[in-house]
């Protein structure tokens, strides 16, 4: 809460400059943001504080809903956003770096609130709790492992760096290194400061939120939307990759499956998709190309910007948008989804199946990155898989109820499960969630923090015995 | 081949009752394929006779294109279906009690050929080959089991009687009981025999085909559509459930567990469905509820009986449909889908992992209907969900290359892989499949055999070591 109170002062600042009167609201949201923060951190703790993967789970979905009731006061105080549960939906759409919106037109904004927005993107990118963990670590290891274990994006936790607070700030490091980066090389190309800082801040955190009405198509160049889709891509990748290209272990850097598949997957769909958009784009192969790359790396790191409509691509490239929306991004980056890493582990699992059915003597053990994978964590991935599945269906029920299009229903649930944030139809790229019912919305914003803290954090909320006295 | 070849015998009766001179084609492809299945008994084998699993699978595969090639021959060589892939398709839907029909208007066909239909339906139903068990088991005990894992419907197979032929013919008896008992109820409520007949014989393998252009609607009172509806529910429960209450362990079969989430299913979504519709059905509950039982009763079994248009439903109504087509039917009856068994197991799985979560000392088993679950049929259960939704997600991204809407690709996939025949869209009941490409036809083809046969067989087709001589 305290960085969150502080993260709004950035705001007040950016609203001073436009000289717009917004900015009070964040000083005073921001101001007892951070008194509230100081108070629990001075509270007494109990002696003897033992953490379990519950209360860390538990501690960690309740923290997120707290911090996105701070972070909706601005835009409901301002009435800039009037509705509360819009106001609350923008904000956990920031937060969980979704980007779905309920903004027709984003310029109608104040200056001030377009920054918070993206600044939500950022701050919830890494991962509010990672991001803590690296400035005021208090609780020793263990707990600190389990509070990693529900936020970290993925199943795979590197055991390179062995002390969480380094880890930490490692991570940060380079999340603001590549940040500075993008915003360095926009600027170069000539983007204004304003655009460059938020653009920056929406991609590091995978999150999507644009300044623009027409978010990228805005920047109407190929340099701007090629350095955009590239650097979508790069936050898509394992962090892990990066701190073993800085330990200058290449060699282990390039023996990690998960990158080929991610890599794989981006190459395959920008083909395919862009073979299929040909004509669309009056047969212009580098048009059609980038068109399809731009999209493909937003879609499949679930960063969700756009550079136009797609709803009149044909129906294979929106399957295919539909299908890498589930993959999603590599375990241990900004990304949500599935996770690329997930859907090689069970990749894995079944072709050992289809081993045993042709020799039934071998017993073979699922390896990965040259590893033997424990049996815990092949059960706990199929187990992911089931509810993901469950959660999908249930959810894309009750959207249902109100009786939007099939294809907005199911694609609405899917763009903000995975935190990508534009589906088809009505939520396309160039549409908005606001005409949505509260229902659906209240639906969706669940889906946004499940899909973000991995589905179990949230689901324990709801399991009666997690709130009895042990 | 001789059963095919002798059931074929039935519709040239039919034809020459009809006075049709196409009986000529049943009559010679039935002798044909008769003579064909007695060189096949008569070849000599080879003296060690050991069938694994794998050969198995791949022998089941492998007959069930042959049986489907020689069934499409009346279609073709009577250019009913002058086109060879069509007539292909409709024979495959017909084996796999799929349902999915390339024909616009039925009533055009000869009866000699919509006989046919229907009787593939009806010898689909049960497993050609758990017929071909009950009447000339040459082969021991332990090869017709595996032949048995491959065929039966779903992962449970009753230990109750311990002989395969026995057991196969009791299944056969049951089976022909109900369908007899539906023909005689439908022919007291006044329907034509020849009616009469191939309804009750697409009932009973939960196939769906039908003889008249507006399929079920034509008959076009309560008391028929109901029986109708009635039979379909329980052609969709595991016939486990009927040996035990023949044996008179009552208690035994109503603790079977599947059964109640089956009912459950079907009441569920019955009453949401029945609501949802009522405004269309003129605020009629009696005609709205008798609609929602009707096509949930048609779907979850994977029937696929139809007594109207159902695109004009609402959202919701449409997505219940869509989720029931993929749960599908109990395990061991004559319905496809994922199989409500499976589910149950996922399910059961998932809260294990929860109850780890909460207190992670405990160690538990999952038990179902008493009896703990084996570590294997768990992983295998999981693995099956995987490769389900693989050429689930793959054959839609095939179909939609030819560009259909993306509800028709959807739903075309889904209603073929679940063998349930008709979808939403274009291919809702009262569409059809001839308007889809070869490509999608063909794709959709195998979808067809490998939902029917539970996926391995068909695919291990496909895997190269297979091939090779061990």
């Amino acid at each position: 809460m305290i960085v969150e109170g502080a993260a709004m002062q950035f705001c007040t600042v950016t609203s001073l400059i436009y000289g717009e009167h917004e900015g009070l609201y964040f000083l005073l949201t921001g101001a007892v943001s951070a008194l509230l923060g100081v108070l629990a951190v001075k509270v007494k703790k109990p002696k003897k504080m033992v953490l379990y993967q519950k209360a860390g789970f538990v501690a960690t979905a309740l923290s997120w809903i707290l911090l996105a009731l701070i972070g909706a006061m601005p835009f409901w105080l301002s009435h800039e956003i009037p509705n509360f549960a819009d106001a609350m939906f923008e904000t956990i759409s920031g937060f969980t770096t979704t980007g779905a919106t309920i903004i027709p037109e984003v310029e109608k904004l104040s200056h001030g609130m377009l920054m918070w927005r993206s600044l939500m993107n950022f701050l919830g990118g890494m991962g509010v709790i990672v991001f803590l963990l690296a400035l005021i670590p208090r609780l020793g290891g263990q707990q600190n492992i389990f509070l990693m274990k529900a936020e970290s994006p993925g199943p795979i936790i590197g055991k390179a760096v062995p002390h969480m607070r380094q880890y930490a700030a490692l991570l940060y490091g380079i999340y603001i290194g590549m940040t500075l980066l993008e915003f360095i090389l926009l600027i170069c190309g000539g983007m204004g400061v304003f655009d460059a800082i938020n653009t920056s801040f929406a991609t590091a955190g995978t999150g999507g939120f644009g300044v623009r009405n027409t978010n990228i198509a805005a920047y109407n160049t190929y340099y701007f939307q090629t350095v955009i889709a590239i650097f979508m891509m790069l936050f898509g990748v394992n962090f892990s990759v990066y701190i073993l290209i800085i330990a200058r272990k290449f060699k282990q850097a390039i023996k990690i499956e998960e990158l080929w598949y991610y890599i794989g997957f981006i190459v395959v769909s920008t083909v395919i998709i862009g073979i299929n958009i040909l004509p669309i784009y009056h047969n212009d192969p580098h048009e059609a190309f980038h068109q399809s790359f731009f999209y493909v790396s937003s879609i499949i790191t679930t960063t969700g910007f756009g550079i136009g409509d797609v709803n009149h691509w044909p129906t294979l490239s929106k399957s295919i948008i539909i299908i890498i929306t589930f993959i999603g991004a590599m375990a241990g980056s900004t990304g949500g989804g599935f996770k690329v890493s997930r859907l090689v582990l069970l990749a894995k699992e079944v072709k050992k199946e289809f081993k045993l059915l042709v020799h039934p003597r071998n017993v073979r053990v699922v390896k990965m990155d040259g590893k033997s994978i424990d049996h815990n964590i092949m059960r706990n991935t199929s187990v992911y898989l089931v509810v993901y599945l469950s959660i999908f269906l249930l959810s894309f029920m009750v959207v249902s109820i109100e009786g939007l299009d099939v294809e907005t229903s199911f694609t609405s649930v899917a763009a903000t499960l995975n935190n990508t944030g534009p589906g088809l139809g009505l939520v396309g790229p160039v549409g908005n969630y606001a005409p949505m019912s509260l229902l659906s919305k209240i639906v969706l914003m669940f889906d946004m923090l499940a899909g973000r803290l991995e589905l179990f954090p949230v689901l324990l909320l709801f399991v009666p015995r997690v709130w009895k006295k042990a």
